[in-house]
């Protein structure tokens, strides 16, 4: 049994950890934490998420430092803040836990791109360095070795299923760049108050033209440029990402299905779709990315879909957890 | 052209307010205040509000005291906080100007009333002898006369439309309380940033159990106690009112629709249904408030359905605007 | 493993059904099967309902007659219309299958009761003798003995478990009628296509005004009157119902807690509140009815919250199963 | 006074055009229409459409032959399917009816393209020849002499005001489409009675990949390839079109604006942003399309936003009635 603490367990991704994590044979949540701030400490996870009482009913705690928590846990979840992860996630790293970071504060290894895309002087090259990007269908092997774990974001993490295979395999044209368009469901911005994802104005649009975070985060790891455009739909949970690419001349509609079968065939999140394309609703509450595509001339359209909480944050998480402690990599996922 | 001020026009009544007034041909905007500190003051109807781009684009200017814009108006409409309406109403009518008051700060006439369900000492006695409940189909010659018209809210409009006629004549049998179960969109609650009215927060739930204000609102007008229950409904816009009563042994259908009838007959914006009952859809974005009900043995069930802040607020308020200064009942709202 | 079939696969309590007893240790999916004329028949189920795919891939097969089946399987769950379970359940009950009926076709063991609520003559009095009725948590020792299980209707079980406890103990005063006011998900209504359902049409409204075929059904179980006034709610899942009772004079807040505690405290299905009230989110895609109540002198709201899909439907048909089989009460629903 | 005949009034934009007509000050709506068959002929418009109670309550009329009518009646609307148009359109012309068609059976002027795209041959070349395409911002002296407008489907209405001003400049390059992604509310697909349009299958989903109709209808009017993918969004009305196109070398954000203002700065239907681009929102309801943009080097994104049944149908048909018989443009529309 792997002592476990989840800290910023009341967000809308906290609470999904805390629930695959509470039905998790090898693990123990050992507590939930809140920072001490928050108006939710000292409240029970189920009083935020009724859905949860009786099932998940620990007291938020208020976390003052790491240090309180870090020689009596194994495994940290941070589904913090970038600020707070960068601050807290060495002080657990160096009391030797295992650190699962769902912020953005350790994906791309190159200090720069906080201060360029974060706004913040990144402080901890070093581990920097030994974080391990948890895109877990093609990780796997450095999350067995990782301590730290810097799971992706909720769009790069569909944008590069679907767009990875093509890339690796040099299918797509240069000349032009992929472009994603993706919806997000309006739990992407957290828990939160604010007028703008308050129930009466909330409506389809786009935000973040070309200056959305995840942008640089999909381009670092993929590698290639690409347009990102994130939209804000109105329904809570979800991404779908419709992404139009330009074929190098003579690539066939089987070459892409090829590639996409030798990427994913034995990975058991992500369901490739023979015909069609998927719908958002094929995902919403599970932990698989869908993938489909349709081709005509040079001109290629691959939709992937996912729930942005659980494959773009929390399952994945876990996901990377089985892989990185010798579970089966869907246990207590599916 | 009757020079006209809407304080508290940011919020979700205001907006109504500013659409209606915009296009009624007896209405000058003199301008859109919402008070000093608020965060919107400054910007343009239109940057909050997008719908309203190129129709109402007046800034909303911060309101330091009704003395900055007494003088220059002839009409105030408060879509304020109680609080706020009991502070500025009393120095607008000084000067003059004839007041349609949104909140409940001037609604019952008694000052008790407000220390027990408003929490504050009413100081105005003297206006609050003066104003007039502006429930439109019921106070026609004294809102003729009215130079403070106190709108009532939108659940007690709902209730009280569809039970003043069958209380008003004796119909209901005064052993049994009747059963007000409403239903409101998200919209009552104001456009405040607030957790409990976020999009991934927001379900069907009641709330305000034996305690909401408008209970006793209901009560003092209606005459009669009732049992209020209201709900949360994960929808915009509407309040659907489902009232269940007790009938005098021998009372028929007949002799209920026949009351129904006589109060509401020459009445625009009530629509009787000759079969069935309202569903929501048939008032939201529009000034009416639909009654249809059902009888067996001596049970009754009236439903009434408004969008709450038409009928419920903003539409109402004009409806008594028209009135007051004798314009056509239904003017700039059908 | 006991083999299993479901037939009516493809509506929405049979996806529901497939998905709990895909996962059951204890249980083989047989087969799926929908009526023979059924355009999806030869589908998969994940065809139809794509977050199944690699899930529950099986197809749907035709289904001619009970006897293709009655052999090959121990279990039968019927997810399908009254007349349909009404023939088909005795040809599986005579092959000796245990059959859980998730229609109205065996709740009420009096065949005149079809005769007037359901419009047909009822065939099959000697298995409507021997149908127990599966309120799982009323139940317990009949339905360890059954061969036929009546489950519930959806809104009966939220109005069963909320009112039970009060009309067996006396608490309620006989001389006003509990007033039952609910909404529920759309899925309700079924998955055929219908102009009321589809996306555009619905808005909140009441239905079945006293004429309700769940209405004799609760009076019939519950052996009191009562008025049951259902409305459709935009939103896929769930139901909430609002219970207005009088008490009995000198009854207390204390009395009613402490009798709902004795009804619930040993069943993990049924979630009390000490304070508050249910939100319909607490429920969705869970398989509890959550209660909560408030009272004022003699006046009681019970509010009853569940999910019509599961503890309406198709979890407590599988609660019922493993209280047959002596699997743990909540084997694969939570 | 213009008598004025709508065929399909009981369609989703059939209801819209009686809603604008039934208050222009021009027009008399002599008859309300649907087809001989449907199920809906003999109701009542308020009927399906509880909102227009006592607002239009015309009988739908079942419509035998267009020569009933043709006589009768100046103007014609037909808000029908495509074949319907094609045969009724012919014989109201030649009686000297004006006819403004919603369907898409006159929009391109090659006989070949119906075949083709639409799955039946075109009977009356002459016509199509006659056939002005409505696209009001754009046809504003043909419209004026026209005797059959076409007005344009819903999507290539986005598509080309957010489109033609910098296809008709040349500020694109040509070596790369333009990728339109354009999401529906649920109200475009109609309101037959669907399980794909049904309240609990609606997800949003992209559909018609590289073979929607409204795709060769863009190419056609605008004269330049795309790349047209659409989306079913879970919301009823409006469509958000976000464009992504490749500018020329050198083009900067001034020459887009330069190019957007000398389009449309007199044209009171569509709305321009300074900055930022347009959230559904702002449109729904109302009979605008809001056009925002960003660049960044050669990459330049259009977002375009309608409601699909006003300026994507019902009030660009009156719009072009308007233009047609020299009213203000915007009469009644706003």
């Amino acid at each position: 049994m792997l002592n476990t603490l989840i800290v910023g367990a009341s967000g809308y991704a906290g609470v999904e950890l805390a629930t695959f994590l509470n039905r998790h044979p090898h693990i123990n949540i050992t507590a939930l934490a809140v920072s001490a701030q928050s108006p939710d400490a000292g409240k029970r996870l189920s009083d935020l998420h009724p859905q949860l009482k009786g099932v998940v009913d620990l007291p938020l705690q208020p976390l003052s430092s790491a240090a309180e928590w870090a020689d009596k846990v194994d495994v940290v979840f941070l589904a913090t803040a970038h600020e707070v992860s960068h601050d807290l996630a060495p002080e657990f790293l160096k009391a030797g836990c295992v650190v699962f970071d769902l912020s953005g504060a350790f994906r791309v290894n190159d200090a720069d791109f906080y201060t360029r895309f974060y706004g913040f002087t990144h402080q901890h090259g070093d581990w920097l360095d030994k974080a391990v990007y948890g895109l877990a269908e093609y990780q796997h092997e450095k999350i067995q070795q990782a301590q730290l774990v810097a799971v992706p974001g909720c769009y790069p993490t569909a944008a590069q299923l679907a767009l990875k295979p093509l890339v690796d395999t040099g299918l797509l044209n240069d000349a032009q760049w992929p472009v994603i368009n993706a919806t997000s469901g309006v739990s992407g911005a957290g828990r939160k108050a604010n007028v703008g994802t308050s129930f009466c104005e909330v409506s389809l649009q786009p935000y973040g033209l070309f200056n959305h975070r995840h942008h640089p985060e999909i381009v670092a790891h993929l590698g290639t440029p690409v347009i990102f455009t994130p939209h804000l739909g109105s329904f809570p949970r979800g991404i779908l990402a419709t992404i139009t690419c330009r074929l190098k001349a003579g690539i066939s509609r089987e070459d892409i299905a090829a590639v996409f079968h030798r990427a994913y065939d034995n990975k058991p999140l992500v369901r490739l779709y023979e015909k069609g394309v998927p719908a958002l609703k094929a995902v919403v509450g599970l932990p698989y990315c869908d993938i489909g595509f349709e081709v005509q001339g040079e001109h290629l359209i691959v939709v992937a879909a996912e729930d942005n909480l659980l494959k773009g944050a929390a399952s994945q998480a876990v996901q990377c957890l089985n892989i990185r402690f010798g579970f089966p990599e869907t246990q207590s996922l599916i």
